[in-house]
């Protein structure tokens, strides 16, 4: 079949032919990819910027967004049968450790991730688990859900998080109005009565984030800040929801959070950085956020299907690899690059 | 000033001239009523249903659905000003005992119901604390959201009780789309992901009922638990949501719940009568629901601030409580009654 | 291998050599039982009770609270290796369902029950799966803790969830010191700062309550409501952990409820039989409990490692079932009478 | 009446004769102090840490850890009566913000503090109301738990936290075992079943900490991390509970952190400066912690009642308030010293 495989780090990614994955564990699910989206952190795995973390061998298949119809199962699989529409959870979990018994699948001890460690799903097929596929509705297509396996998993999760601990009137600041900020927003308008002030340098960004929820679009200026607390009574939100974590966003943040305020790092790249004093006087949270479990991700797909949660997306034949990379490199993507087979 | 008073029993309301009340405490406000709501209680009332749990001295002004404008304060009323506009929760509390500094006021130990222990706003003024005042925001006026203040309020106290145990996809039956049950599912519909199936009698109602969010409109004809079974693929639904409460709804609901799930009991009239051995095999939930807190009802206002809980009303003169009652005992009134003085 | 099986309702067990049971699939794993629990529910299912439930074919194996060691496993199994000190979770459930992978594997749709469907425990070696097995503490012996593998879990799965729901200071009122309360107690005392009351008959339950961490025990003689009534300053306790169910205890438990109150059912024989308007106006809850989960047995066996949770047995040969049996039935086991191979 | 004030920063405290405070408002409470905590935060205070923030009026009186009897009430109290035994939440709260209502009355928008911004307890009377005032069990006395009315409440209100979030068998790493750390061990050891992993430089507060409750006690001497992570298996505690923070115990605390484990903040002094692609990846928490609420002063008074939280504590005559101060700066007092006029 065909691969789009990393061969070495600084070098361009190559279509290769390889075996197609076959059954060998019980529980092994084989699914013929219907999209895989394309990632910012593809671009990073190019760079080499994972390799320290993740040793993996060379060449191996990228990908880690996947869905697309099942189509060989082992002996033990129960939960799916072949032909069936198949997202893909982007981890394979063991079901045997304490996390995994409690539902946080996540923080398994020993997982495997495709794309990432292991074979992914710039491809025709791949390999993954009975305890990775959720089914999807009729009325949802893989290549456009695909890109919901990871980014949109994890803005769901941390949404989910800030609708569990706000009120409605509560407000949230979502700071990051891109690809996460933009199904974040929608959960957010989906499940909980917080009122959003979602802050960006990009207006645009900011006109389609009231499009889909937004109550407030501010452009991070230098008044933004002062802006937040205006709208906010002079108090700051009840919650912050920041998808970007890095260029000072943490430290506008914190100044935009409230006396017993959550702070949800969804974004990365610099430092938590406050006093302890603060932490405590003003008795705010740090809430870190991985991406979702199983189970959220068939949440996210039931508000897919019941047509709260949309992306746009932008699809390239499997062989067009390098034109996806290289529009996500350069911003011309609208929505998300899907590749597919 | 002229109040509608009960002044016996089995015997017609009287409009009267009293005094108009007035501040005497430090945490007193006087309230100048803009909307009062006309409720199936207080028919009860003059059925005498509630004098053997009240014995409330005859004769009174009944109302307890009341929004209006601040006109008088005590010396220590600090949150509200003269001329603001206010919403009033039903309840008078102390704020000293457990449960009112647990947030839970609505189970005060020493607390007053205006318009049924002591009098309330089918009048020019009525009486009460600054611990029952809501600031409206400037968008929303008294007479419109006045029912909101009792009906409105037990509504969104339980459906957010369902939010917060409920994810999305789950389903939720709601048995009952009036008054009640129409707000209920609106609440839903704003801050939760489940799949709503709304049961009642009325076809009408139930397509009100799709028309503000309900996901599935089902006739109470005999089939309906079927149906639900139908939807929920046979297993039911993670919680029921139950405004009826008599009539052998309570049996119907519990057959329509899901093993784990979560009985909502709010409309009343019959008893819950189920084996020890099915709650415990199926370990479910009966979950009963009083009135709102007093912070229940500032996110009910900010829900309907932000246009998500919409009320019908028909507005009636003060003078012209009788035609109001008599509309509400026949089921002419399209809505609520909001009497105004 | 040595088997105790039912042959026939209504007739005595049998011991039967029967083939060892052995590893088919790869999550399977047999365990050498260590100690087998004698329960109440063994005598229900020769008496017929069960047959209606699980239609399981004779002749089979009863016995379902089991511990022993690891024997042989499966090609897929990661998480014990063969001699292994370990307790076995009631149930065998399938991991892939919504349930299990929530956290909430008794709910599993597609589950078996070793004793009760399928063949259990009352043997030299018994066959479970991975999914079921929790490795116990050097400190603690299969046939100590066998008996907390159903009975025990249940009582710390409703005790946990009134820890939860409590706060030091509370009041809960434990109905029923026999076997569950027994544990019940030992989990509140550990895990949680309520006040305990207990009510039984027994004089010398009672007195053995107090000792393991009751603050209260009164007997139940027609005076405890109102004996539960003074010592919570009239308003009954928070939380009402009943597990008796039957024999009008649940309305004396509700009598003893307060006003925003959690009654957890845990016996059974009886109905729940309250008129909803009690339930609205107090704002009472009622709380289904079955079996803990994995997760609950895991947690349990740390306590009982801790030292915090003890069980007193009476050890019998496998072949004098019909003595612990009879013993049983006739109130003249010491604790939990253990069968051991 | 005697008080003991701040007339200058940097200078000695002075005793003085002031007039007695009155009740002028409705909810006023004058309490007769039967014993006042001398608190590190005292010396603070006369550092001029405290000025920028308070900006209080010198003279005034020290003093925010208050106990005694009360003496005169406002004409709206209805909790407590002239001569009950009281404990003083340290703050005076409004009552009617949004927190308040919420029972988060620690994050009142319009609060007091006696002792730092206003009149406190080292004097023979003080003047708070009715909000703040604790009524004691018969078998407390004032002097005994004056110092669980600040200290005591903010770990107890941490440690409850900590039971919140986690379940037996689960870890939690306690880092510091002073005066805090003490109270926080013994609420663990009484309503939670975590392993306490106690972390300290001083071998005997580590005795005495396993001696109320914690199951190791690690000394900090370069190798506790590793320790901690040996004693949990290599993956970190569920839970840090940290009463130091500083001398860079938050960088080894997150390094004794398990993924999706809380790090529960109290001690203060250093920041907390964690990457966030370190707070993403192992999806950790930080929760801040203040003072508890009035209901928590509520339960720790309950735990103390029921003889699970003791406190040693060393009485001075409040004349010698000198020579209490002195010697807690020279780390002479054994538990804490309390004046007594």
């Amino acid at each position: 079949m065909k691969a789009v495989q990393v061969v070495g780090y600084h070098q361009d990614l190559v279509l290769n032919e390889v075996p197609k994955p076959e059954v060998t564990g019980p529980m092994d699910v084989i699914v013929r990819i219907g999209g895989a989206g394309v990632c910012r952190t593809d671009l990073h795995i190019l760079e080499g910027q994972w390799e320290p973390k993740t040793h993996v061998a060379l060449p191996y298949t990228i990908g880690h967004e996947n869905a697309g119809w099942v189509d060989a199962i082992g002996s033990s699989v129960t939960n799916v049968e072949v032909g069936d529409k198949v997202i893909l959870h982007p981890l394979i979990t063991c079901g045997l450790c304490r996390a995994c018994r409690a539902g946080d699948d996540v923080h398994c001890e020993d997982n495997q991730f495709p794309g990432i460690d292991t074979d992914g799903g710039y491809a025709e097929y791949l390999k993954t688990t009975a305890r990775s596929v959720v089914k999807l509705d009729d009325s949802l297509e893989p290549a456009e859900v695909a890109a919901l396996a990871d980014a949109g998993l994890t803005a769901y999760h941390a949404a989910a998080k800030v609708a569990a601990v706000t009120r409605p009137g509560d407000y949230c600041v979502v700071i990051g109005a891109g690809g996460l900020g933009h199904i974040g927003i929608q959960v957010l308008a989906a499940i909980s009565g917080v009122t959003m002030i979602v802050v960006d340098r990009n207006p645009d960004a900011l006109a389609l984030a009231v499009d889909v929820g937004a109550d407030h679009g501010i452009v991070a200026d230098g008044t933004h800040i002062q802006q937040v607390l205006d709208i906010t009574g002079g108090r700051g939100a009840e919650a912050v929801l920041d998808f970007v974590g890095e260029g000072g966003a943490t430290a506008e943040g914190v100044a935009m959070l409230r006396n017993a305020g959550n702070y949800l790092v969804v974004g990365y790249g610099e430092n938590i950085d406050v006093p302890t004093i603060d932490i405590v006087s003003s008795e705010i949270n740090f809430i870190g956020n991985l991406v979702g479990s199983y189970n959220d991700l068939g949440e996210l797909m039931a508000l897919a299907a019941q047509g709260k949660v949309k992306l746009h997306t932008t699809e390239y034949p499997l062989e067009q690899f390098g034109a996806a990379l290289k529009d996500l490199d350069a911003g011309r993507v609208r929505g998300r690059a899907i590749l597919v087979p």
